[in-house]
């Protein structure tokens, strides 16, 4: 596994090819990480000669006609585009021909050529979206993130294992905290549907859950999983960089506010660097699609060069760890007992 | 209603009935507020005593002997404790004795005893919560916030009528623009509730339907009201308090990490207290019930003085201003056409 490049969909996201090719150039040199640019193989190859690059056995350029675009539905990836960049990028990796694939382009598009060409692990129902979030402690992972919208009682059970063993290596901990986002943290608290997910959750014995948790809890980092059904975790990732975003922006015009605090802003500047740093998404690589029988890293669509270069990172490390086999040993295992 | 004073809940929250006698102490002398303080007397008296003050014309203590705790069911201002302080308070302004109502206590308690007292608005099939939201603009209505976890999909097109009357009176805007919380801008994005509930507000002629809008734009301000079930909002609510709170932690670790930003945070910190000022929920003055037919204003658990002194000042806007009329006149009006 470790020998195999990453296939980057570099067509995909608001900046592709450029940002994506050049996200490429700087995982390639600061992690020596091989990668095979997948798309438009003669604007590629002309975007790497801009940057003062050319193809090379590390940088490779796989030609792909096709491309997904934004407002394209997931299934064109099954039923139409078979030769988009993303089909073509997630084929190498079913081929073993790159070890994980990567893409800032259309989420349920690069989901459902990773579902086609990984297939799902068996014993999962649904794949899932699980990021890490930051907080004052480690992080914490939150998962599905928009992957499923409408959800049953047993996918929400699956994702909390899923989100367990992701949990136990990014933050290299043996029994996770999973928890359930609701409401209030006890057991009455919730709706209908996330009651019933609490009592299937604490009949699940390859989780250590601790029941409800609140919008609050995320950022605490007293849990390292939270789970939820896709429609809630896409808005609670949307909120929390509305919110980021919002704050650092009044913070900005509050320090330009007059002169005191215009000297002030200087001398805090480097302080200030580091939190956006710690609060901006493109410094979390991505987000990992757990449930396929593969490693896809799936990233903002805003994405630029670092965004890039982290989500290669983090697609390699998951390369080289057996996240996906833990997942399909763990999820066969449930599979056969129940 | 003008002339009728506010009845405070005094025994409600986190830290009463201390900081409610203070908040209602500021709130008079601030605003030349009249305040009835509900609860155990001889407390609240005592406590007035101990800030030198006494009971007047204008702090009057009205006794209740119960007290709603932080853990009942909200039924049991109906069956159990009816002469608990939030139950004799939503009395008074049910009598015409106080304008409106305000706790830090129990919300669904708080609801439920307004819902008896007041009695539901014509038209109107259930009640929600509603708070203002702090954007870069002026600010974005946010409803329902956790009194209906469990939504059928005309609640929803209630809420966004509801939610329209009260930005048009706090943002004094004439036809708010109101937007639905989903996971894409798009009509097909959402899960199978939201877009019925889209297709449904998309029909309705009482408001200004902007269509889906993601949880980013809550705080871009670009619309004025966001409508969402329950569930949602109140962990909405809650990550959106869990971010702030992180951020501004994170800045206040980042500002004294060293010798120069230490020296810097001295000279911003009058901009970063005004930024704290902005996110700090106890400026909102807490949310109100939207729906009922008499103004209850809902405030956090964990209130202070200063977070009562401004629910009371909102709450007496309120009752200034024809919100309640205006929500039954255009709720009995959809009642007879449909």
């Amino acid at each position: 596994m470790t020998g195999a490049p990453i296939a980057l969909d570099a067509m995909g996201g608001d900046y592709a090819p450029q940002e994506a090719v050049k996200g490429a150039i700087r995982a390639s040199r600061d992690f020596g990480i091989d990668v095979v640019l997948v798309g438009d193989g003669p604007r590629l190859k002309a975007q790497l000669a801009d940057l003062g690059e050319k193809e090379s056995e590390r940088m490779r350029v796989c030609h792909a006609p096709e491309v997904v675009s934004m407002t394209d539905a997931p299934s064109v990836v099954i039923r139409g585009k078979r030769r988009s960049s993303i089909r073509v990028a997630s084929n190498l990796v079913k081929r073993g021909e790159a070890a994980a694939v990567v893409s800032a382009g259309n989420t349920g598009a690069t989901m459902a050529a990773a579902r086609c060409e990984f297939g799902l692990a068996k014993g999962v129902e649904r794949p899932a979206i699980a990021q890490v979030f930051p907080n004052r402690k480690h992080g914490t992972v939150v998962l599905d993130l928009g992957a499923n919208v409408d959800c049953k009682i047993g996918y929400l059970v699956q994702f909390g294992v899923m989100g367990s063993i992701y949990a136990s290596i990014v933050f290299q901990k043996r029994s996770p905290k999973v928890g359930l986002l609701s409401i209030g943290s006890e057991d009455t608290k919730g709706n209908e549907f996330s009651r019933s997910v609490l009592l299937a959750m604490r009949e699940e014995p390859a989780i250590n859950f601790v029941g409800n948790i609140e919008g609050r809890d995320v950022f605490k980092g007293d849990v390292d999983v939270v789970v939820c059904d896709g429609f809630v975790g896409n808005i609670v990732l949307k909120i929390t960089e509305g919110v980021a975003a919002m704050v650092v922006g009044m913070m900005q015009d509050s320090l330009s506010s007059n002169v005191l605090s215009k000297a002030g802003a200087v001398l805090v500047r480097p302080s200030f660097r580091r939190l956006k740093k710690r609060m901006d998404y493109a410094e979390y690589g991505g987000a990992i699609l757990l449930g396929v029988n593969g490693v896809c890293v799936i990233c903002h669509g805003g994405s630029k060069a670092r965004a890039i270069r982290n989500a290669l990172k983090r697609a390699y490390d998951f390369a080289v760890s057996d996240i996906v086999e833990q997942i399909t040993e763990k999820m066969e295992a449930r599979r056969m007992v129940s």
